[in-house]
């Protein structure tokens, strides 16, 4: 069984682990655009910031037994009647690979902004790891005091975290009302704090017109805003990267993401599509959705790698679940919001609560922010967020929520669930289901 | 509508809170024996080590609207069928109380060993407020430069960090072959070189079979040991205080406690009890057992008291959840261990693995040590225990192992968990589902 895999990141790796794991004798290939097979794009932050000094410690490995690597080699073309493919390697040379199945794990690229200025010198993109490399070699020149950040998402905020622990001015300014427009406006404004707290400019709710160059400066113009800076970092949103599907004629479907079904297979026989290049099952909504994120493209990589080899494998579908740091808060979701519930049909309660980490009395106690969603009438769970001290289980609280939402508990079911405490950690009724009794009593 | 309530701990006061929350016309009385209405006795430890200051922060509240307490007040006997409760305060006067429905939370006591010098001055054990002051009463005389520890459970462990703290030294005797008989021994050993690296001396597999003082100081036996010290903390198990309710009439069950439904109603009508002196049902089990924990006499209290009102509220079940610092480790467990799966007549198979608690590029990654008990054939999971750093989420941790086990959840459905993941506080596929995926590989 020949299967090849185009893409080494998230979803291609965890595809040729699963197949090569459950069947020892598939011959796998994986086909890459770059020469940085399975290294952790969500890492990048983090070596810009050099709190990771050696950027080859982004990739836990970078081989893998009996799996072929072709580096440095771009999918053309595929023949889908003819089951095979064409590549071309760097230096131009085409070869045509057969394969009994394949998995399309092209990923997704930056959603730059239609503006003047973009390819400026000096105005860089974050998405994979070249263009940290360039961003990394522009900061080394040391002629950057001041770096503006466009868009005020997981990258951006990361972004400007890192730029400070770097020494660099930052400036950030996003279109939506508050930064990290995934979660509530109510969080937003306390992300917003803890930006200023450690002097990052931040400017919402501006949509940047255009960027110019003058001088031996920057010019980022954002309505009346005329940002005078010394490098521009472009974190927006992404798209799919879907066209070499597209071409072959393979369906397309949500946000022109590749239509899959829930055990991963596209329109084309034998060919399967996973990762940030896919739409994604929202558990929730019940419909497919685009929401890229790394842990799902692991998920769905791994069960088309399973269905590649024979398998009978469904991807369970995503709840969106997402936590991100920022200086010294973590701010996690899992779910769906109030107006998102509500488009879905739902009829939604939100209620907010403040619950200590741990027991108060204990050194170290921090509040919790916590929103939780839910349908008024059943009160079945539908959602949940939030924010604290980024030391203060954040992230696996949420997961707790994550749990519940994934086997359709209520809010009430939370009370139910034996948690664990100690005063150190946490507290008789974990800070989880204190939200839950508040939003019992507030939102019904 | 006459509630009483005879105790002020954890049951008592959520019964108490919760039977006002939803009938605020409800008259509330709650019987103490002692002066400290809702003080958190786990937190006897961090009193002891001084990390909490002021003992009155122990208790977050202590008056509650609309709820009357008697303080220092002892039951001593119900008459089921007048449906009354005599009291007797600190003075010896005696009072008979009325009630429409009663609430027995009259928690458990430490179960001492039945050996000589348990009474000597300078021994103590530790379970109330009262005791906590007695301790701290002996060592602020300064003469106490070691205190032996008896007990290698919980509450021992706490104690031996909580008296390192405060500059003592410290031993600990314990029957167990290793510290913590409440998890494997593979991380009771962990624990122990815990200890030994914060200079505690630990005995594990030894009997203490008396205690005597010698001059100014007190010897403690245990086998062939001759233990010099200047204070002996006997930390022992409990049992249940279950004697108001034997003497009544009141059908006891497991252990000697309290014998209940799910509805917290005891055999008496119109009488509930709640919390440590009762039997708890296990949800994996399908039994009652005695396993009292302050997570769980929250949850009973909650229920009884909606109950006590005209609920219909049904106890959901305990998993054993548990979690404990000890110097720099969390130690956490929910759900059967291998042995007492395999006694409840499953076939169990337990896999221990290792996983980062978060990406190994980003500084101050931990390991974390997961052992997921699930059973061969159906791999459902059955239990879980966790042994890290402490700052390592493994709290909120284990909290997603259990509330995977409370949905019935299988190994392998962990992997369709959508968790959280960002470098600094987790991985694409947390260490939860890096735990299952050995499990599936190594286990079967």
């Amino acid at each position: 069984m020949r299967l090849v895999i185009v893409g080494g990141s998230d979803a291609g790796v965890a595809a040729a682990l699963r197949a090569r794991e459950l069947e020892p004798a598939a011959a796998v290939t994986v086909v890459l655009a770059d020469a940085y097979p399975n290294y952790s794009i969500c890492g990048l932050p983090f070596y810009l910031s050099r709190e990771v000094e050696d950027w080859h410690r982004l990739a836990h490995r970078t081989a893998f037994d009996g799996i072929d690597l072709l580096l440095d080699h771009y999918a053309e073309s595929l023949d889908l009647v003819g089951h095979t493919i064409r590549v071309r390697d760097a230096g131009g040379q085409l070869q045509t690979l057969p394969y009994d199945r394949l998995l399309v794990a092209t990923g997704a690229r930056p959603d730059l902004p239609d503006i003047p200025g973009m390819n400026v010198d000096g105005v860089f993109p974050l998405h994979t790891m070249g263009d940290s490399f360039a961003i990394d070699a522009y900061l080394r020149q040391g002629k950057c005091r001041k770096v503006t950040i466009v868009g005020a998402g997981y990258i951006g905020l990361e972004m400007a975290d890192a730029l400070k622990v770097r020494g660099v001015d930052v400036t950030v300014i996003g279109r939506s009302a508050s930064p990290l427009p995934s979660v509530d406006q109510e969080l937003g404004h306390e992300i917003e704090k803890e930006l200023l707290r450690h002097a990052v400019r931040v400017l919402c709710g501006a949509e940047v017109t255009r960027v110019g160059r003058v001088g031996d400066r920057l010019v980022v113009t954002a309505g009346d805003l005329e940002d005078e800076t010394d490098m521009v970092i472009v974190a927006p949103g992404v798209r799919p990267s879907s066209e070499l599907a597209a071409a072959a004629g393979i369906r397309l479907g949500v946000a022109g993401a590749i239509a899959v079904d829930r055990s991963m297979r596209t329109s084309a026989p034998d060919v399967f599509a996973a990762g940030d290049c896919v739409e994604t099952w929202h558990q929730l909504l019940g419909v497919h959705v685009y929401l890229p994120l790394g842990t799902t493209a692991h998920k769905q990589g791994r069960v088309a790698g399973e269905n590649m080899i024979g398998g009978d494998r469904l991807f369970a579908g995503s709840l969106g679940t997402q936590v991100v740091k920022v200086f010294d808060l973590a701010i996690a979701r899992t779910g769906l919001r109030d107006g998102e519930a509500r488009q879905a049909g739902f009829d939604p309660v939100t209620v907010e609560s403040a619950a200590w980490d741990h027991k108060a009395y204990y050194p170290g106690a921090r509040e919790l922010r916590i929103r939780i969603t839910a349908d008024r009438q059943s009160s079945r769970l539908l959602g949940a967020q939030i924010l604290g001290h980024w030391q203060a289980q954040v992230a696996k609280r949420i997961d707790v929520f994550a749990a519940a939402i994934h086997n359709g508990m209520s809010v009430e079911g939370l009370n139910d669930l034996d948690l664990s405490y100690t005063p150190p950690l946490g507290s008789p009724w974990d800070a989880v289901q204190i939200a839950a009794q508040r939003w019992a009593t507030a939102g019904r």
